[in-house]
């Protein structure tokens, strides 16, 4: 199969990759910074181009993984292609690309990247949608050299699966940075809540997160939380996200 | 080492176990409930007690698991004791010991425990704190027999890690709950989900997360924001969770 790739950020590089190593042919990898395309390019032993109207016209399998608000554009540069044009968006609907294409369809990964971690794919849901069966297909077989968890998920399904992915991965992100916040503040040092992180999100796979609750909030331990927001007095922005998050575990849970 | 244990429940439970393995003698294990003193005590081959006024009076180390507004309770019946008492609490001051008692000190693991999943005690770091020098070494000493991180570090230091350890575990925890409640509510399954917590927290076990933050928030994609706050139309509590730690990773990049 003959690939061209339209982007160079975290989601294009880790697939590049994972396709690469699958055995598939990445012809192109397209980015509007000529560096960034080579970057990648290399990488996968691909040719590097950056301007859509140097698109090679005949390759099987066109990926535009790019910022949502850029699909449209990108995708609008391809119109006189017969193979076929997938995104790999959690938000965006398939019709951005099927109003205007032949063959279109999605190819999302349920997973955050960063250019410097390493991923194994072969874990990560990949939740396919297409506008035929047999591009569908295509997608799938596609899809499996990959990973071995793969979905075939309408639009509307993808999108919940995006929002609760950003509670699950973003929010949590960034919790686990505001709790760097409390700690540098103290002259601590991160590293000795990494365990407390791990085991964290290591329990919850085993169980369902509502069943492994802890801490004061769970408990309606009314003197820690007091304890907590007074120590919070100086950083009111988090005393909020605290207030927010434990009025709503203890309505989970009550 | 003769120890007395009182408390019966996740961290008594867990704490009880690698002491036992590390070869220390648990004479006791005290609970309100007989039933779960029993439960425990049978675990580590000690004697379950249900009275506060049965508690043997000679052994080496009392420690003091229960929730924290009990701790002042239970540290009252040990008065006349010649041994070294100390609490597992993130929050609680050492002087609700050091006030009434001759020998005091803390033993705060700092971890999150659920009785049905077994932790590497290993990895779990240990903060010491005590009255004097000579019961801290004694503490020290016990704590590397179960673990490779053990911390000397003051009452206020403590409060504020357990304070970071309410956002990095708790309110993280609670974030996978509410992503579970998404994907419920449109039939999805949170298996789907699994890998990307997991990704999310191996990340940051080698970068800071503020490194390596992803999202709509950070890349401030108002179109995705919007469309996901429209989705959460029926459901204001996550709403406003959602538009509070979205300001809030603004806020952290900008």
């Amino acid at each position: 199969m003959k690939i061209v790739l339209l982007g160079s950020g975290n989601v294009a590089t880790h697939l590049a990759s994972a396709l690469k190593t699958a055995g598939e042919e990445i012809v192109q990898v397209f980015s509007p910074s000529l560096i960034n395309a080579k970057l990648l390019a290399e990488k996968v032993n691909a040719e590097p181009v950056d301007d859509l109207s140097k698109i090679n016209k005949l390759a099987d399998l066109y990926i535009i993984s790019v910022k949502d608000d850029a699909i449209a554009k990108v995708a609008g540069s391809l119109k006189t292609i017969d193979g076929l044009v997938v995104h790999t968006s959690g938000t965006t609907d398939i019709n951005v690309l099927s109003s205007i294409l032949k063959n279109a369809g999605v190819f999302y990964p349920l997973q955050t990247f960063s250019k410097s971690k390493v991923v194994n794919f072969a874990v990560i849901p990949l939740c396919l949608e297409a506008t035929d069966a047999k591009h569908l297909e295509i997608l799938k077989v596609l899809a499996r050299k990959i990973s071995h968890k793969v979905y075939e998920m309408g639009g509307e399904k993808r999108k919940v699966l995006h929002l609760a992915a950003v509670f699950a991965c973003n929010f949590t992100n960034h919790l686990y940075s505001l709790a760097n916040q409390i700690l540098i503040a103290n002259d601590l040092d991160f590293d000795i809540i990494r365990p407390l992180i791990a085991e964290t999100a290591d329990k919850i796979l085993i169980d369902l997160p509502e069943n492994v609750q802890t801490g004061p909030a769970v408990r309606s331990d009314e003197s820690t939380i007091e304890k907590h927001l007074t120590m919070l007095a100086d950083l009111p922005e988090l005393q909020e996200i605290y207030q927010t998050l434990s009025s709503s575990i203890k309505l989970s849970h009550k």
